[in-house]
């Protein structure tokens, strides 16, 4: 074994050390003790080695970022600020304590760009690598995947696809010497969030973590409306362009990549004259159209084959 | 494949159901929201298949409580209520539905003796069932580790070395049936938690995860004492001599149970009368004295073989 479980506490609390003054007691105790205010947000989201990641696809810094950004995504998409974080990480005690040191980091990384602390956890010895974080923020009036408003458009805060179109490139070992490709890799290892956008005014929201047809369809049914989703809108995207050229390249439908594809974290919200990307409106009925897929969401579930 | 994630979730979200005026938004949305105070305790706890838990030793209720049970125990050492729960769990695909349906039953049930609710979590899939588990409580002023005085006597909030008894059993094969046998067994499987104990005056206090040596080593350092333990206090126990009765028929030294068991989940405090079991004292040094083991404790680290 290349490590101990003390040395590895040892490493991660000098990381995640901090002298913010929301944080009364740090990691050390049996719990952390954090500043609240009277409504928080909770959210946890897991990450398994071969499931939602490979150490061979992605650094370990890559993975930290990666499965920080998909509790903290969880986080905006309520119309939130991420203030707090814990890691629990099964480790197979084969990694270097150089490579735990890197996962620490990456968690750190995107835990200061959303303005969180990293505040506790737990180390496990397992057979593959497990990460599962827990995000706790704050909202004056979260924003539910049940206020979409018939009259509504349809935004997103970011064109999608570009995990997904990463994904394809490394599954299928193809290597394209270009700023497009480079962008797909680096969104599929550690998405970018948009923390720029303010969507505060949006009826409904949520992030794009399964796809923008199934997260759509979340809100369709919890809003009791229906989306329809704008093909020629979504075509009019500056940067459609760069990633249907990267489509073309490996002769995939680049709208399964965009409506289809999951992990992209970006935010999908209804409401009126809202920034990012307009893709579609709000209408009376039920569930989404507008679309033809090829195939349906990659990502449908976990547990079907 | 026996089930699919949605069917999953919907089973989880009807045992996780509540009308608690303190969840704001459910489960269903991209993270709950709650009420909290103006401090919050979080704190995490990861429970991995065939190192914390295994299948053939106990069933999936009994897992669930267990996992549960140490989340809460660790807000409980801080003085604190535990008030909500976040469960993610990574699932191999051979579960049965009624497996998993009883895992979440396992937790519902000790989140109700706590008064906590599940609040969110996340499924995934993986080669080993993990579960990983978020507390988030709150307490008017928390007990810290830190907070030992010279002349505090220390406490156990009720006997230790139960769990590890039952881990003897299970690991030797050994089969016994006794009230006391079944005692260890069931307290291994699901320790049961001394929410009855009012140890809200303790200065200092930790919850027995490691083990009484590990924990109290830690009390002493961060609080810049020493402990002492006293042999005799413990055997005065009324509960030690079932226990100690257990250890000669399986020629074991009872103490090591007690002192370097672990997973039982008990409270160990200082202060002055507290409720209990007393079992030594604070004075100025260092580090733990009064004690003589025969081995280390055994889950000193989860990573040194």
């Amino acid at each position: 074994m290349a490590f101990t479980e003390r040395e590895v506490i040892s490493v991660l609390q000098k990381i995640f050390a901090t002298s913010d003054s929301r944080l009364l007691v740090g990691i050390g105790d049996d719990a952390a003790v954090v500043a609240t205010k009277s409504q928080s947000i909770i959210t946890s989201d897991m990450a398994v080695e071969d499931v939602h990641f490979k150490l061979e696809w992605s650094s370990a810094f890559d993975i930290g970022r990666k499965v920080t950004a998909a509790n903290v995504a969880d986080i905006l998409s309520m119309g939130g600020k991420c203030d707090y974080l814990t890691a629990s990480v099964a480790l197979t005690g084969e990694e270097s304590l150089q490579w735990i040191e890197n996962l620490a980091r990456g968690m750190k990384h995107e835990a200061d760009l959303a303005g969180a602390l990293i505040v506790g956890g737990d180390i496990a010895r397992g057979a593959k690598i497990v990460i599962s974080m827990t995000a706790v923020g704050n909202s004056p009036s979260p924003i539910l995947r049940s206020g979409a408003k018939v009259g509504d458009d349809l935004y997103l805060s970011s064109l999608t696809g570009w995990s997904a179109a990463g994904l394809e490139l490394l599954t299928r070992e193809i290597s394209i010497n270009s700023a497009i490709a480079e962008k797909a890799l680096s969104e599929f290892s550690a998405p970018t969030l948009d923390y720029a956008i303010d969507f505060s005014r949006a009826h409904a929201m949520a992030d794009v973590s399964d796809s923008v047809l199934i997260q759509a369809e979340q809100i369709a049914a919890a809003s009791d409306v229906q989306l329809v989703l704008n093909q020629d809108l979504i075509a009019a995207v500056p940067e459609f362009n760069e990633l249907s050229e990267l489509a073309t390249e490996l002769n995939v439908d680049v709208m399964q990549w965009i409506l289809a594809g999951g992990e992209d974290h970006v935010l999908l919200a209804t409401g009126a004259k809202l920034p990012g990307v307009r893709i579609g409106s709000v209408v009376a009925g039920s569930g989404i159209t507008g679309v033809e897929m090829k195939k349906a969401p990659v990502s449908w579930s976990h547990f079907t084959n």
